[in-house]
């Protein structure tokens, strides 16, 4: 399976050597997880130089994978390549410094990152189950968080909250930074995390998720932390989020371009003249890295296929009042999107 | 201070104009924290080009500050750089595809990354202010998590444990991926953290660290939870560890070279025959990453100067069998090392 899809990674990129050495791309080229190392892909095989730290445990994971070990660092990796002209190096994550190293050497660099991404667009089943445990992972932390909300408790310690009841389910680390916000904190799309404290009443959106296995999750819920029935409106703008959101699930179908799953999005927000407080793309391809290929946006050309998984998150912002979004993670099989957040509610919860 | 600071780094670079776009380098010029936004400094004025997300909490705290807040993002950037000819980017952080939209659009780049180091590599008060403060609440969280330690508890609890109380404590994060080895797992310098439960009579070996105010600590501890009477090794070789730990903070100067104070840990492992068992380099320099210049290796001829940051973490590991690492977070200042530990002990300690 892993030389398959290596191979097909080889003759997609078009180049006569690949060179990685970025963590998330060694990680996925080899299934093996390191801080350093350097991978070198040729016709004939796929080599990782490992540091005497990594190198035998790599040789014990890697055995019969298709991926052969050697103990070596930048030199070793370097020598492997000589032979070659022609080398693939993900543009977008490769350095300027390395890059003139690179053709210091006389190699000419090709991006293999086209390559690399329409691979890894397309999740392989372990790849999905990962993921799907990831996403359980903070829906199970997110409910065991809800009970520890107090009044006075602050945004960061909320945050703390949710991040150790990931961790302890067995999580590596959070995908990206937790974000909590309090009343109109909310507002802000990317809110830094704070020392607000939480009051009686206050609507709270927390954006968040995990990493399991490298694979990341993302989730967000806004609810209200006790009724004190001065909510109306944020009632009423939840439940056009909450149809944004669920058209997006029924109506996406594969095919459709990420500019035509927003447009579901921004539709329905637009019938009820809220399309305007919708200030972000409706989703993000989510896997090694927590954004990924495709964006679901409004400009976005790129197609949505079966075994892809990105977020589905629309929302609507008055700034200075509230911000209500609404995200699950979600993978398209068969055609259809299938959320991976099957334990979480979505209707307005009221604490 | 800011405005001077900027200034300096212009000069340093030698380019007609700077441009950064990565996260630790835009705080450090601008101060301020975001996730996205370009920065483009010129002998006239050093520009923060934020997007409608950040536009006006930019536009507040830097009021006043020497950097001037546009509405605006990579577009308005480039048409900000297109005077000029000879741009500075960091080269070790800018990616190939940028350099060569850059290249493309006429521009030639210089490396100023010399610069930036040059100036981020001597904290100002403020800086090891924010490091101080990383460093006491990573000593107070391990303080708070060691009466947590349980026999049955796996490394990855344990490392929930820790993060969520500096968590708790302030800290927006961890600085790097928690270590936590139990028993022979110590003997992995980069061991990861995983389902290893933890047994009475262990050695634990813990390397830890979080941010504040976007600045990192890291320290380990390596202790015995519990004392099953087989340590007679242990705890010989612990003294020596600690006894090189200890002659670098007392003996390392300024002017002195990364490689004079790692042969000075070197030098006091080699007395006990121990050398060849450490095996990394003794210490980083440490900042808003965690891994910085200078190195304190033995091939670093990189000079120790007033204000710097950098660890001490001499350690000796016997595959297979035991670990022990003893690492402070310290800096240089009127010629001498201090320490930021000031709370814990280095004694070894028997749970």
């Amino acid at each position: 399976m892993l030389a398959d899809r290596l191979q097909k990674i080889y003759r997609a990129a078009g180049a006569e050597a690949l060179f990685i050495e970025q963590d998330f791309l060694r990680r996925y080229l080899t299934g093996f997880y390191s801080t350093d190392g350097y991978v070198v892909l040729t016709a004939e095989e796929c080599s990782f130089f490992a540091d005497p730290r990594y190198f035998e445990a790599a040789q014990k994971q890697l055995a019969g994978s298709g991926v052969s070990v050697k103990e070596g660092a930048l030199k070793e990796a370097y020598e492997a390549l000589a032979p070659y002209k022609n080398i693939g190096v993900p543009k977008a994550f490769t350095t300027l410094a390395r890059a003139e190293s690179l053709t210091g050497k006389g190699f000419t660099l090709i991006d293999c990152m086209p390559a690399l991404r329409d691979a890894m667009t397309i999740k392989t089943p372990d790849e999905l189950s990962l993921i799907a445990r990831a996403c359980e992972i903070a829906e199970d932390a997110f409910t065991a968080t809800l009970p520890k909300l107090k009044e006075g408790m602050t945004e960061s310690e909320a945050a703390a909250i949710l991040e150790y009841e990931m961790r302890l389910l067995g999580a590596s680390g959070v995908s990206f930074e937790t974000i909590v916000g309090f009343g109109a904190n909310g507002s802000v799309p990317h809110h830094e995390t704070g020392e607000t404290k939480l009051k009686y009443g206050d609507a709270v959106l927390i954006d968040f998720g995990c990493k399991y296995g490298g694979y990341c999750s993302d989730c967000t819920r806004t609810f209200l932390f006790g009724d004190d029935k001065k909510h109306e409106e944020f009632k009423k703008l939840y439940e056009h989020v909450l149809d944004a959101h669920m058209r997006v699930l029924e109506q996406t179908r594969e095919g459709m371009t990420g500019k035509e799953a927003d447009a579901i999005a921004r539709g329905a927000l637009a019938e009820k003249g809220l399309d305007k407080y919708f200030t972000h793309s409706l989703g993000h391809g989510i896997g090694l890295q927590i954004h990924e290929y495709p964006v679901l946006g409004p400009r976005s050309e790129e197609k949505l296929l079966n075994g892809m998984v990105f977020s589905d998150e629309p929302g609507v912002y008055l700034a200075g009042q509230l911000g209500i979004r609404i995200e699950d993670s979600v993978y398209m099989e068969g055609g259809n999107v299938h959320t991976f957040m099957k334990k979480l509610g979505k209707k307005l919860l009221i604490l």
